[in-house]
């Protein structure tokens, strides 16, 4: 069946309205236009900035979408000019672009291209400002440029990583987002050298990412800090050293992990997003030169304070949107280390479903359990 | 007259209470102790954090006390032990000590030695925990660990750093605050390179002392904001290219000075001790990349704040103390470079006074007028 310019209705999940159930449609999915590329998508995981958008309590979300950033799939067709992919490629949408031209790609500096971001961020393509996606004609908003609950999406060419075909889709498409934001953290944003001490407040998969990235950089100890203390025995097999539950202590967190580490770690990561966890995890830093990273996305409005004095005193507050790779150029890096077993990919996989139960899915992640639940969505 | 190893009686100026006049008193002050010097004090200029203690905001403020911490002198005596400098040596009292030996001076990571920061930081002295400064046998607490506002005053080896004799000390004395504050804040933790944009918050000795830093690292823009418009003449001289005062704009100079550069600065300096002043040097840095350094010192149990996103996105929040600089290290290459004509120092200097008149100096550091005010203790 020949689809390249071809109009493809296929299965997707829309989400109508903030914190309905998602429903599983019959989507219309326009052929890509002059630099934009349609994968047919193999695989997806759900990962919190969907949940996100869909409880409602993205100011930026718009209804009806389709959501989902975290996957891998098959380049089904491209559009005119697009050039280092073509129908075939195993390709990982990339919900951080990367042009190669702008000045945030030319900096050196950074990895937020800002190529595409005003369409993305508002739902449409660049080249008419439109959307890919309809349900009998009416149109549904793309998702942080990527829109991977659907078997068909369309995403600009800048978006959009060729990956080893050897590679095996039903896990690396967890490199789309949540392990290379971790593991970025580590080695970009903090540049964590052997023999530090690092503190990951949150052993969710951002946090465990950030254990592992660690772990590979030669950090003598890794404490691990979660309220939930089923997560400890997992984390050990990520590198975690040492387990602090907030809840067993009466002191700020802060406190317990100064004194547990003779003044504060060298290097601390938040991967909860919430902004008490984050002044914490500031705090618990090493005079002199401890660095915090935030990962961890807060809720909108929500706001980090501390005093001055720790960072006069030589603290460092910064933070990292996936892990501070460069998308397209880093993640086919990332697939090739997985490949070569330099680092974990389907030890954060705990669930596997398909499409038809997304909403399952969801629940799940809200469950101590779970990692990351990956949905096949040609099932 | 020999008076090693005497009490010497001296004047010095003594903060007997929060907010009163100094006085100006006969002081004696002890012999140093093993491990200490006693400098003879020939000038000292005045800096905030003097005004700050003597205002009683400071909740760590113990008075009696000798104020001063930006001075020049030449050691009178050395107690056992001190190896490093010898009675006529040329020296600048260090409020930030270098031992060489602690975990912090080891580090290679930071200035802040821990050495004897148990004892400044309550008025006495390491070893025996008292004071070298009492009036008719009462004990006056210490200041910083130097206490310069004293024609005499005993301070520990690892805070003296030993300087060349041709210079001039009624100027270096300011090498001991304030312009290294400013120059460090740029070059150890900021680390501008050639070309990048900078704004500078508070165009005081720190702020005029921050675009004297830019300006030699080859900044290309250097934006000066201050309240104060009479700021702005002085300012050009140390490098600044363009000024902005808040007042001038109905906009949060945030987005005044975003708009200013197309996204932001890649530096900024908060040179005046206002948190809110703080979030906006933060704010106005580009996203990507835009690191901000807090120099200037708020008021106790005062709170910065910012959206996580900030970081997120790519921005570094930090701070300084003395400019990141080594005390005992970098403070006589300082004064090379001075001696050189690589920094200014001179044009820091608006007024200079006698001891007697220190009150009246006091005064004149709430007047925009006033940069440093230098008070000769031997006149
Ligand atoms: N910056 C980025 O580019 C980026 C990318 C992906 C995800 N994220 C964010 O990273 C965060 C973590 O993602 P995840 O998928 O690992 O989430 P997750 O929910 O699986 O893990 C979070 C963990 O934090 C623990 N936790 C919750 N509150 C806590 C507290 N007060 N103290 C200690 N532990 C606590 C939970 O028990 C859980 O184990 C989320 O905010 C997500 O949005 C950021
Ligand atoms: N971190 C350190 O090691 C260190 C060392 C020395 C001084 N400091 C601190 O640095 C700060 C500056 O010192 P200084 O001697 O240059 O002070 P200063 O008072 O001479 O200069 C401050 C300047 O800020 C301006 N200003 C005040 N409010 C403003 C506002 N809202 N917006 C813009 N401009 C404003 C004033 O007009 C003034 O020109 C002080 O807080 C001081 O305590 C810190
Ligand atoms: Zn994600
Ligand atoms: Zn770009
Ligand atoms: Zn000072
Ligand atoms: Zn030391």
């Amino acid at each position: 069946m020949v689809t390249q310019g071809q109009v493809i209705i296929c299965k997707a999940a829309v989400a109508y309205e903030a914190n309905k159930p998602l429903v599983i449609e019959d989507v219309e999915v326009a052929p890509p236009q002059a630099g934009e590329v349609r994968i047919k998508i193999l695989y997806t995981a759900l990962c919190h900035t969907d949940a996100y958008t869909w409880s409602g309590k993205d100011p930026e979300g718009l209804f009806p979408c389709i959501l989902g950033h975290e996957a891998a799939g098959i380049v089904e067709s491209v559009g005119e000019g697009v050039t280092e992919v073509q129908p075939g490629d195993h390709v990982i949408p990339c919900y951080q672009a990367e042009c190669r031209e702008c000045k945030f790609c030319k900096s050196g500096k950074t990895n937020l291209c800002g190529k595409v971001r005003a369409a993305t961020g508002v739902g449409v393509m660049m080249n008419d400002r439109k959307s890919r996606f309809s349900i009998k004609g009416k149109p549904i908003y793309h998702f942080m440029g990527t829109s991977t609950f659907s078997q068909y999406t369309v995403v600009h060419d800048v978006s959009v990583a060729k990956i080893n075909p050897q590679a095996p889709l039903e896990k690396v498409c967890l490199l789309g987002c949540g392990v290379p934001t971790g593991l970025g953290a580590v080695w970009n944003a903090a540049k964590v050298e052997a023999g530090s001490t690092v503190a990951v407040f949150g052993l969710g998969t951002v946090g465990l990412a950030v254990a592992e990235g660690a772990k590979a950089a030669g950090a003598s100890r890794i404490i691990g800090i979660d309220i939930d203390s089923k997560k400890f025995d997992t984390a050990k097999n990520f590198g975690v050293t040492e387990f602090v539950n907030p809840k067993d202590h009466d002191k700020p967190i802060q406190q317990v992990i100064v004194d547990l580490t003779d003044g504060g770690v060298d290097y601390s990561f938040e991967c909860i997003g919430n902004v008490s966890v984050m002044r914490a995890a500031l705090e618990c830093c090493h005079k002199g030169w401890g660095t915090s990273v935030i990962v961890g996305v807060a809720a909108s409005g929500q706001e980090i304070s501390t005093r001055p004095f720790q960072l006069v005193t030589g603290r460092v507050w910064k933070g990292t949107a996936f892990g501070g790779f460069k998308s397209r150029s880093q993640v086919p890096w990332l697939v090739d280390k997985y490949m070569n077993k330099e680092i974990k990919v389907d030890e954060y996989i705990t669930h596997t479903m398909t499409l038809a139960e997304i909403n399952k899915a969801f629940d799940l992640m809200h469950e101590g359990g779970c990692l990351r639940c990956v949905l096949a969505l040609d099932a």
